[in-house]
């Protein structure tokens, strides 16, 4: 059985140097990290080559084996965002309250590393260097388990962002990798209580189903996205239709791309050929209810399931409304919380809308793909929260640490 | 089997309608809540006269007898905390922060109700108006699952509060409990996923584990406190007598209780005997380590399961340490993140401490004892947060809400 005790007790160990480390510090850390990664690029390459042949060899699908795939410029890329990252001010020490109160005790709310922190995710290799940078940067130990295909990858940059940690004075185990990946391991370190702080997977809706239900230390579920647009009776359809053609075929595989567009039916019988006219351009599919099957006559009809689904790919399920409420409630039966839109130029509609609507991330009048750490000005992201507490939507540095009071006096008692 | 999902439907219906609620609309509820408290306490009263007979015959112990009980004073308490609550800033609305993206768009993260929150919860029906309360006031909607032996009293209290809520214009359903104490339906509440958004256990360590190890839906950990208090040689030793009492003997029976006392051994020779004469007073048992009893003769020599126990009684465990150093490893040890503290005038000394014990609340020259949501100025309290994801510490209102980031653009797409 795989020794995950130990990698927890040696994260652990170094999580408790992290969280008295100074911001210099952690900073050239990451700065050695990055010039190891330009350093090394032949042995990484090396490593990837590897995995990728035993890819291709097991048939894997051409959009996994080109997410596993490094190359020089890839590299160079991920070292770059980790410069940028130590650019980024320290959301470590940060005072974000402070009282003092009538007896005299002064509180601070001062923001602390979490501690341990561990990733379960899929094929990119990208994801290792991007968490153990974020975590590194926030005083976080980190325990990294990303999927078996890119394993050899895996192992040559961890092994090359310990050697720079070290050098930089911070314990190896600052990044740990868990050099087993197979499922029952993973089960095992969803149930490491007591050396991990927060576990946050990363993936398909099947792996954080996964870790929602067998994990018992603290999770932070991330990612699935059943987004909606809903064009309401108000909508300058012109806007419509380019929100709706950004939010679907930009970039279709990303949580944040439009799955669903409801359209209020006043002004379906204009918009929808519209909409059409520009999607064909991309070849989406359209999958529509009754009524935009009578507008649109060459489509699919959509059935009770594609309602639900997150496609990820060129795939539109369209349905008309007959108001603004049935849009809400539409949504709240089938939205996956993450985002969802209005276009309208409706004040009222629109207020009623995002208070009504309940996601991370309520838009209008433009595109759902903004959801995202950089879009929003957060600087660097660690995944995007679809559950209530602890972060929602795009996460930061800032929410990679919890609080500690300090509280000082000179002798009160509680009477 | 007892319906849960239909408490979970009917408790997340009412929470989509609390989440648009006005404040006024919430603030008159908690009023005629406290209203209907005092109109009807001989109801109450005798409901609670039900539960003490029957846990009276069942030979439960009197700290437990003393908990359950309500009296027309403890009742007015109860109604006056609720008016109280009802003074305080509305949580829900709060802007936290706001940008203008270079693109235009404007973000702005907002304070919004997390949805359905269950509490799990023993004996005190005290805990079932003030949760529900604090819900209600953060636009939530609360599933109340209480101890067996205050079963009548919490039927009692859940049905005039239901009602007080309903005639204020927000759905009964705002308020649930559930109406069956047996522990299979504890389990299955812990996995009601869909339904629940954060889950808060309040009681015994016993419940609290089994609320972390069974649980499925988020779980905000509270409670535990092996509390410690350092006595460093630069302390101020009749402020450190003085600091030691109260944290042992003022309310021996709460989690922010101090446990154990360590004292650097160039101070031991003078602060003990001064420490054992005052606690003498409270007849405290003291439980020392082999120097410590070479001091104080008379008390009993502290085993390892000392160091880990929190007695939440009069009896203290006290160690000697030859260094600051050796006080922060045996914290780290033993503690269970909740307050921890030191007496000392040393500044390097304490800032040392203040930044290596991580604990939720760190004290320089203070008591444990104020680790509390109305000791700190948060106005009310759901419990003490020994966990680092969400809330840490004290947990008032604003730890009861999510965000929701609202983004309003003129038509903005991702390039």
């Amino acid at each position: 059985m795989y020794d995950l005790v130990s990698l927890g007790k040696a994260a652990r160990q170094a999580s408790m140097k992290l969280r008295t480390s100074d911001t210099n510090t952690r900073n050239t850390a990451l700065c050695a990290i990055a010039a190891s990664l330009r350093e090394n690029m032949p042995e990484i390459l090396e490593a990837n080559r590897l995995d990728l042949a035993t890819a291709k060899a097991a048939g894997i699908r051409s959009v996994m084996i080109d997410r596993l795939t490094l190359t020089a410029e890839r590299i160079r890329g991920i070292a770059d965002a980790a410069e940028e990252v130590s650019r980024l001010a320290d959301p470590i020490g940060v005072i974000d309250r402070g009282t003092t109160r009538p007896n005299g005790l002064q509180i601070l709310k001062t923001r602390v590393p979490i501690g341990v922190v561990a990733m379960i995710f899929e094929a990119r290799p990208n994801v290792t260097v991007d968490a153990a940078v974020l975590c590194l940067k926030s005083g976080n130990a980190c325990i990294l388990r990303g999927g078996k295909e890119a394993f050899a990858t895996n192992r040559a940059l961890a092994r090359l962002m310990r050697e720079a940690v070290e050098k930089s004075g911070l314990p190896a185990d600052s990044i740990g990798l868990v050099e087993d990946t197979s499922h029952e391991t993973a089960e095992r370190l969803m149930k490491l209580n007591g050396y991990i702080d927060v576990l946050i997977p990363r993936g398909s809706a099947r792996l954080i189903r996964s870790v929602v239900e067998n994990a018992t230390v603290p999770v932070i579920e991330t990612g699935a996205g059943n987004c909606h647009m809903y064009v309401d009776r108000a909508a300058n359809l012109g806007m419509a239709v380019e929100i709706v053609d950004n939010g679907k075929t930009q970039r279709p595989s990303v949580c944040n791309a439009l799955e669903t567009v409801l359209v209020h039916r006043d002004v379906a019988t204009e918009f929808l050929p519209m909409m059409k006219a520009r999607l064909d351009l991309h070849n989406v599919e359209l999958r529509g209810c009754e009524r935009t099957c009578q507008i649109l006559r060459s489509i699919r009809r959509a059935c009770e399931e594609d309602w639900a689904t997150e496609y990820n790919d060129f795939i539109l399920a369209v349905k008309i409304v007959d108001s603004l409420d049935e849009a809400i409630a539409h949504i709240a039966a089938y939205s996956t919380g993450h985002s969802d839109g209005i276009v309208t130029n409706d004040l009222a509609a629109s207020r009623r809308f995002t208070a009504e609507v309940d996601s991370a991330a309520v838009y209008v009048n433009a595109s759902t793909r903004f959801t995202d750490g950089g879009e929003f000005g957060l600087g660097a992201e660690i995944g995007i929260s679809t559950q209530k507490l602890h972060a929602r939507g795009p996460m930061g540095l800032s929410d990679l640490t919890s609080i500690k009071y300090i509280v000082t006096g000179d002798g009160q008692i509680r009477s």
